[in-house]
């Protein structure tokens, strides 16, 4: 069941979320990048019932990350697609894998995925780079502000802690 | 509600959403991330339920990604931080950000949230890295094979692209 509670939220995050719609639509989402196409595919893939499997997939074309194209008649049948919405979202796997290897939350002892570089087969990771120079950047130099777009809410968000600092040294000056 | 269907399935994607359990639990991550710490400001941000806030706060505090501790009695309250397990998720809100900043689903004209490096204030953005040369490459030359963890429905997975090509060029040789 997908929740009705992020509209109007300004924040891209919940976003994309709510174009993917659930785990559900992620799962599909998934089985797109891996090469899967075909409703039965994604029906063995994930072991989602019919009801749910339809539904995400009418939600995933209804955003505009997913196409489909009739492949056969009499059963009609349809093959689904990313489209290049769709693959802007495909980087987000390798993300979601990276860190859940590093979690250790895939269910086996080893990566049941490889993310390599098309050309050389060299391994491929995600990383933070600095605009500026050019230069990687670890994930604890990473800080986060109000962008162009940000309304009082997120501005909020994002006094909350340095108030709290604030208010803390006060009353321990106070004291 | 979460669905209960992705026990069992060996997948580092499917393993990360699980921890996080639906996307009222990755806006609290967000959140987290963002420096919120206390069950009201989770309330005033996400618009949450009590019941539905409650219900995440302890998926994300079993699932060790997020912890909590006491900072007032009579009424007892709770601060929440994420764990250092959670902030291996906090790499996510940059990537996600950075796809909806792209899709244009923020529901502003420009992104709501910058991401910076802590030090110089430069702009950050994320990327693929080939491990063997540390240059960073694009996502289109980015390629998935299975991993020494992989099962047999991941190497299913991996093959249906494969197999269908195969097929086709058979069928087209044979007509």
């Amino acid at each position: 069941m997908r929740s009705k509670g992020f509209d109007g939220m300004v924040c891209s995050i919940a976003g994309v979320m709510s174009a993917i719609g659930d785990r559900w639509g992620l799962l599909i989402l998934r089985d797109l990048v891996l090469g899967l196409s075909r409703y039965e595919d994604f029906r063995q893939s994930t072991g989602v019932t019919n009801a749910t499997l339809s539904d995400r997939l009418k939600h995933l074309e209804a955003g505009g990350l997913v196409g489909r194209r009739r492949y056969q008649t009499n059963p009609e049948r349809f093959e689904y697609h990313l489209t290049p919405t769709g693959w802007q979202i495909a980087p987000l796997m390798q993300v979601l894998a990276q860190i859940g290897d590093r979690m250790g939350v895939s269910g086996a002892d080893a990566p049941p995925l490889k993310f390599v570089n098309r050309e050389t087969g060299a391994e491929i990771r995600a990383a933070f780079i600095d605009q500026e120079t050019g230069k990687e950047i670890t994930a604890g130099n990473l800080a986060i502000e109000p962008g162009p777009g940000a309304d009082h809410l997120v501005r909020w968000r994002l006094s909350l802690e340095k108030r709290r600092e604030e208010q803390l040294s006060e009353s321990a000056s106070a004291g």
